[in-house]
């Protein structure tokens, strides 16, 4: 069993207006050192074991989890996890 | 300028219907090999430098970005970040 962790967030330039509402409530509470906030989404999978792993994780994540349009992704593997 | 990255994901045991319908959709599209999805946020700041970042970053996690009943969240700061 593989743990695949994937991050996706929105493309530099791709308007954010979650990422904004949430450095606006946090400098309302009084964190002003908060210049920016950027909001993503992290999925963690549990994939079996087989030898074309990286392939298959690339195009579900082009496929199906993120949107290539507005939104980049990165992934690790990590290897021999027990369920 | 600091640069945090927040983890936050759900407790192990709190269900997550949002994970499964990705994980039933990845099954449907034929990826067969995915047991388990798990759908987190993932959240990147901008943060003025100063001494008690630290503080600041985990007094924000548990009282507005993650609920602490339900969710486990994580963080790493990156020191020297140009805007």
């Amino acid at each position: 069993m593989k743990k695949v962790k994937i991050y996706i967030t929105l493309k530099q330039g791709v308007l954010d207006p979650q990422g904004r509402a949430v450095q606006e409530s946090l400098n309302t509470l009084g964190y002003s050192e908060v210049q920016q906030a950027r909001v993503g989404k992290y999925m963690e999978l549990l994939v079996d074991d087989n030898e074309e792993v990286e392939v298959k994780i690339e195009e579900m994540c082009s496929k199906l989890l993120a949107n290539p349009v507005i939104e980049d992704y990165k992934y690790t593997i990590e290897e021999g996890v027990v369920q």
